[in-house]
């Protein structure tokens, strides 16, 4: 961190954000320029804060230098992460994973998890635990919509990704599920971050609607900080001004997250966008930007979903969709 | 909801919506336009979407038009909540919660609950159990935390205030506080928000950064609808592109949220602007707006706080600002 | 418009309406639902506001339902517009125009146009007049600045595209420029618009920062019936929360207005990110997604740039990004 | 500013950033910490950028210390600035202005202002030229409504607040008005703010939908380094995700354009929540959080105006605002 004094400021302001500094542990690096002083902070103390300094007589503002995380960030982790699942690699392939936003009944889940797998998606998703924003809405089938997940995986041989919401449910689901996912709604929930950091599944980190990069990498070290390494973050739209799509789908996030960070970035232009005729164009751009995933809701009948309708592709119309990512990821990749 | 075709749109896509809003358990009022027909919904049905209807054929879009909540609005409860928490009525008092971002000491606490009370603060509020961005920073002093609430409690006379980060924590948190804090990033936390829904604790429910007020509406509702009616609401900045303050106060959702519920309504500008010379004039400016109370950061000496020493008050100038709004109060009181 | 009444609203409350909406020259179409009634405004009368309904007593609110643009929209112009600029097409190849921030001298500016030739850029782009934030920042070389694009485009044979900042100066720019950019922060310069529309001269409307799809439309109607057909789109980067990027770059924006419009969508990389590094991966995306057109920032030696040398290319990494968006280019135009 | 070098960034790196600075006529102070290094810029050379810094070789991030606007700061202008209008003081006493939208005609302009006067308003506003989002809309009665408010001033005596929206148009607007507006979509348009700089009338500048506080004080420093020092600030509201109200009103932009500027600050809550029965709490907020005054907007029938019905106070309301507002500017300023 480096303190910048107020122009002028008065010698012993200056030392007393000295003293301050070296009570926490740190050593003092006090540059004296013409106008003003700034004193750089060296060291391993106590966790500090740059609010901290900003209101010691005399300081103009701190700016923190170093990035927080560590685990999360290229610094110390410069090469990609990549990990297999089934026979796909992570970090490298391009991976699709579909499904409709809830498991609605076995017999449904088992023909959407055929119809995924015969247009070349990778993964089937699908909620049995679902965060919903009233209470009154179908919260999913729970244990049950689990059962029927496993049933549709080994009949099809799809690997499952599938939320978990409650630190509690973690185990019950990984049993189920080969790759767990952390929803938007849960990126600030420490508790489950921490229960999944404890488990033995891949998970998949969703940003926060309105979460910087540093918070989504710093949740995602709170994951990796207790053990599990087998992070994957993904861009699923934030909250802008705009009316006519619920989020707004932020496609620097992409190279961004890629530059700081050696996990590997999925995108979710479904709820990104929140409407279905706009999820292809998105779902191309973030591959031709250099996603390294796709998740998407597909549907065998949208307007009969028990929910999210408006935002799921049907699997014709996703077929066509695995097509053209596959085309883009290919020529995309020769340049990487 | 009511469902706007096309203009034009085939009489046969207008039978199709007519079709699925029956088979849904509704009944159907339709209006036929000289360009456009308009269906509304009638009736009690399973619950429905807008998005399962923009996307069939001929339809323009649909629009809600009843309130998602039932218990936390103002339709069905025209009247205020009120109720008594120590000697003071929330929803009829102004209610001034005040105290640090965490507990950091047994003596460090009882000082500081003295200090409010000198000063005019009602309550004690102060953090056991942190929800921290980073894994590194400190994350409060838990249960030990706890007991020197219930110390200062003693000592005092103050009632606590305190928040809740885990479903399982409830049950102890409630042994010590007598008000709950349901934090900015926990409003999603529907886990959480059913456990104090089932608690028997007044509970403040603060605004998640990106929810808009019918979100946070029907998060209330999830509590009320578990049981628990005491239920405050907390205005604490939403995310915006300033970046100069971390959040930005929206003031207009205080006499929004009053507009559309019957729940009191406080704020919380220490989080929600971040620094402590904008608190007292956005405190002041809250209070103006119908602010039911308001939620502050008081610390000893804020250069040294183990969190959030930016945006907290030192005890004199909360000692002013308790005046300035009280006096502001009751000039605000007599015209309501 | 429909104006959607309270439930049980009185009778004298739905005549109120009806009686205002008549004597605004409209006749209605009154929908009188158990709960509630619901009424249509038909046909042409003076201009109406949803406001103007939404204080009536017994109104809940008033939701509109036609769009407010009829030239720039797809409902009266279902075709794509494509025009010629040189040997370009618009809006059926995908345009590549690139050029530094300003135009800096005479030999700067041809030198970097024979960079972009070579690297298969299609026109040049340079600001002679530039808006800046600060009135002691370099605010362009003017009219001598239009002169040097012009000697460059005998040079190459380039066409130019330049910004035209005030009413009085689209003449003087029109004589220089082959395409006109009316820049983000005159997208609400009606002055502006009425003289480009005016103008012969085909021209680019950038997206406000904070503005919506339909303002962006109305904007772009401003110029279309004051004459001017050759008017196309440029997404740009909207306000949002992040402080990685100075903009969020809104994708959506791309499928959105060639949903709405027959205009041609081009997109704006370097002011959209910010950033050099984030440039070429957004504009890959933003081909992808189905712009038309890419406008990118190239520079010689970008730390050199009088303006936004941070988010300007070099010539051979922008050569190399020509190449990418004319591979997802053509991969994407085969499924159109 | 201050340039900060990646750690163990290479000596070459650092001697090519000194270069630069030294060649752009300023000089070094350079700070060499055990990890890394640090580089003041000191004096006065020709304008630079952040982002020239930051794509140099070994670069972490450049960031500026000193602030870009010199007339409107109060580092070299301590002192609040106040002038007189009629009889009141800005900057001193509570100001309030209101009026109509737009002028409508000359007796309902006329009735309007002896109502604002017997309400106690101090000043009356009203559009002539109304920059509007279609252009379809009405756009105000131009010269004509000039003329209606001048007879306005001379019946009842109320100094005119009008909107100037054009370069051209501001001598013409100077005759009729005692103070101009800015409106929030001109904060950009630079030869706008050039043209008020030269005209002999306070202004009052509104902060554009997506400005930073800083963008605001640069588009005030355009209006003062052109020669008008009777410039004043008002917030009024800023794009914000809620759905609720078209802006958000960012109540902490008053005490921080006062922490920073000693300009005058007004708000426009009419504006700034866009619905009249949000306008009376927030206006009284505003005014407990130190705002110098308010404009309102005022109509004698609400329903039946030509623009902005929706968020325009009756005559009574605003009395008993104007009443409720005195009573807190007494309190508050007691105590400043």
């Amino acid at each position: 961190m480096i303190v910048i004094m107020k122009p002028h400021a008065q010698m012993r302001d200056i030392s007393a954000v000295i003293t301050r500094i070296e009570d926490l542990g740190y050593r003092v690096h006090l540059s004296e320029g013409e106008e003003r002083s700034i004193i750089g902070i060296i060291g391993n103390g106590r966790p500090i804060e740059a609010s901290q300094f900003g209101r010691m007589a005399g300081v103009e503002r701190a700016v923190r230098v170093s990035s927080p995380y560590k685990l999360a960030g290229r610094n110390f982790h410069p090469e990609n992460t990549t990990f297999k699942v089934g026979d796909l690699t992570f970090g490298q392939d391009l991976a699709i994973i579909a499904g409709p936003c809830a498991v609605e009944s076995r017999s449904h889940i088992i023909e959407t998890a055929w119809a995924i797998k015969e247009a070349g998606g990778h993964m089937l998703q699908g909620g049995a635990y679902k965060p919903r924003t009233s209470p009154y809405a179908f919260q999913g089938l729970g244990k049950q919509g689990l059962r029927y997940l496993s049933q549709a995986a080994e009949e099809t041989g799809l690997p499952i990704v599938t939320e978990v919401v409650e630190p509690e449910l973690v185990g019950l689901v990984a049993e189920h599920a080969d790759v767990l996912i952390l929803g938007s709604r849960s990126m600030n929930n420490y508790a489950l971050l921490r229960a999944v950091g404890r488990a033995n599944r891949p998970c998949i980190l969703k940003r926060g609607r309105s979460s910087t990069i540093e918070e989504w990498l710093l949740a995602a070290e709170y994951i990796l900080s207790h053990g599990n390494t087998r992070v994957m973050l993904c861009e699923r739209g934030v909250a802008g001004f705009s009316q006519e799509t619920h989020n707004t789908f932020d496609i620097s996030a992409i190279p961004l997250a890629k530059q700081y960070s050696h996990l590997p970035v999925l995108v979710d232009p479904s709820n990104g966008t929140g409407k279905w005729d706009l999820v292809s164009p998105v779902a191309k751009g973030a591959v031709a930007a250099g996603a390294d995933g796709v998740m998407l809701n597909v549907h065998l009948s949208p307007d009969e979903a028990m929910c999210d309708g408006g935002q799921s592709l049907k699997p014709e119309r996703f077929a066509q969709l695995v097509r053209d990512m596959t085309a883009i990821f290919s020529v995309t990749t020769q340049q990487r």
